[in-house]
């Protein structure tokens, strides 16, 4: 069930050419506050601005011809609408997207520059997976599932392996869990190519399944969840969430407070724009700095979309 | 009395130890827009978070042992201040920086924490030049001028020799312009490496001193500028001018609001913090884009330093 390292080689050659190989930056601040030295994946320089394209993509090529000629939909009002759209033009399919009523216009409209079919729904789950299978039927388009879905996370787990082709190495990689298809691909790559480099997940306290599933054992639905990170309020599934449970050794909960001060400080010191999803990893590592003093860490910054007209500082 | 190609050669030479060979990005969505080829050289990245630790880095390197041992003084409460700073930190050289009383406590925290002696003065131009003096003569500290001395020039040059050495063939260079140190140091380069690489300058309409002293062929005082990109209100002097006069096609301005859209687009697509002044290049680009279209053109993304509590959006 779980995937080889044969699997993860052929989603890195199959995206490739679609996707850019991010930077790697470090901070010589970072490096002396820590005692450590930090590599930063900048998936925030990716193709629509976060990683969400590799999965995205990867799914797509794995359609059947007679599939792919008809589509793919999903229902998400945040970065993965905006990555299907972006990779169904790139490879030539049509991609609709169902978004809750209340999606912000920003999200909206990135959905539609891209040539995706907006499908309005309620802003109801409910609403939003009635919606999605009704013209799924109508369409014959294939439904691909933003985060608990195994091509989603083969694609996701790409950036790691790029990140651990240029560094030398490390002795740990951090990511932040939401719906779990970024940390699963990365524990699973990581823990393929050597298996000695540990995956810690980062979490925000206020939406903190990830940390209860891993703890019970069980996956934890995600109720009412609180954060400023929105791209982590989603839950795990039951293709990443055993992914999760055999490789990842922990996951770190923060505070809001930390999430902020981390963002900001990233903003300020390494003058690049992070999304508080990506700010969730860095406060976990300032959290527990202690554990992490002298060693070679690698953290996926997982995105940089941002409203700039409504930032917490 | 114009700097040599021999002289550039050495300054990227001198310096190099001691700067960052600061990264190139590229947008799509830029070139899109300006149907161009845009190549952004990043001095956001730069040690201190812009261009100037190159100059104070050039400026320090070419004292003799004596002057060396005595230290540096300026007054400057901008990045200036800052870079001198750290130039004189990493090269064991002491630093008194002249603040007026009312500069901002971030500016006056980060010049202390280099670890230069700040020495206070009334907030204005007088008691500036008089406690400098005074400080000069009574620690035999040599003045560094932030932009109009040849070595301030030369040490700024090496900003876009990189580029160029990175980037082939380029059509078109575009550089802010407030004291002139960047700018003239940017079109000494470019001329000397392929004379037929155009220099342009891009300044503010309420800052427009560099603007009128081109036009007019003499340098005009900066009376009372205004404009939100604080690190342009500077003006031109003797040892910057002529360089600009000979090698500087034109300066391109622009209204306050185009700097602040091109700042939130830059933030907004590249994921790059990038301060007002830097953004008045971009806006100059945006401005006149039809001129620029089907060229392959260099911008100096002068410095990242920004208060992130005031945002102007």
């Amino acid at each position: 069930m779980i995937p080889t390292l044969k699997d993860v080689q052929l989603a890195v050659k199959r995206i490739g050419p679609y996707v850019h190989n991010t930077p790697v930056l470090t901070s010589s601040t970072v490096n002396q506050l820590l005692q450590a030295t930090v590599f930063f994946k900048c998936e925030n320089f990716q193709r629509m601005g976060a990683f969400k394209i590799r999965g995205a993509t990867n799914a797509i090529l794995q359609l059947a011809d007679d599939e792919r000629a008809r589509g793919v939909i999903t229902h998400s009002s945040g970065n993965f609408a905006a990555a299907l759209a972006l990779a169904a033009r790139s490879l030539d399919t049509k991609a609709y997207i169902v978004m809750p009523s209340d999606a912000p216009q920003v999200k909206r409209e990135a959905v539609a520059g891209y040539g995706a079919q907006i499908i309005e729904c309620a802003p109801t789950l409910d609403s939003r997976e009635s919606t999605t299978q009704l013209h799924q039927k109508k369409t014959g388009a294939t439904f691909v599932h933003p985060s608990n879905d195994i091509n989603i996370i083969l694609g996701n787990s790409t950036a790691v392996w790029e990140l651990a082709k240029e560094v030398d190495s490390l002795d740990v990689v951090i990511a932040p869990v939401g719906g779990g298809g970024l940390l699963a691909g990365t524990a699973l790559a990581t823990n393929h190519l050597h298996y000695y480099i540990e995956t810690i997940g980062a979490e925000p306290f206020g939406a903190d399944d990830a940390y209860l599933s891993l703890k019970t054992g069980k996956i934890q639905p995600s109720i009412n969840p609180k954060t400023i990170a929105d791209g982590l309020k989603t839950q795990l599934g039951d293709k990443n969430f055993p992914i999760i449970q055999k490789f990842v050794s922990k996951i770190i909960r923060v505070e809001e407070s930390e999430i902020v001060d981390s963002m900001k400080f990233i903003w300020e010191r390494m003058k690049i724009v992070i999304e508080p999803s990506s700010a969730v990893a860095i406060a976990a590592m300032f959290r527990n700095s202690s554990e992490f003093k002298k060693r070679k860490i690698g953290v996926i910054i997982s995105g940089g979309n941002v409203d700039l007209s409504n930032l917490p500082f």
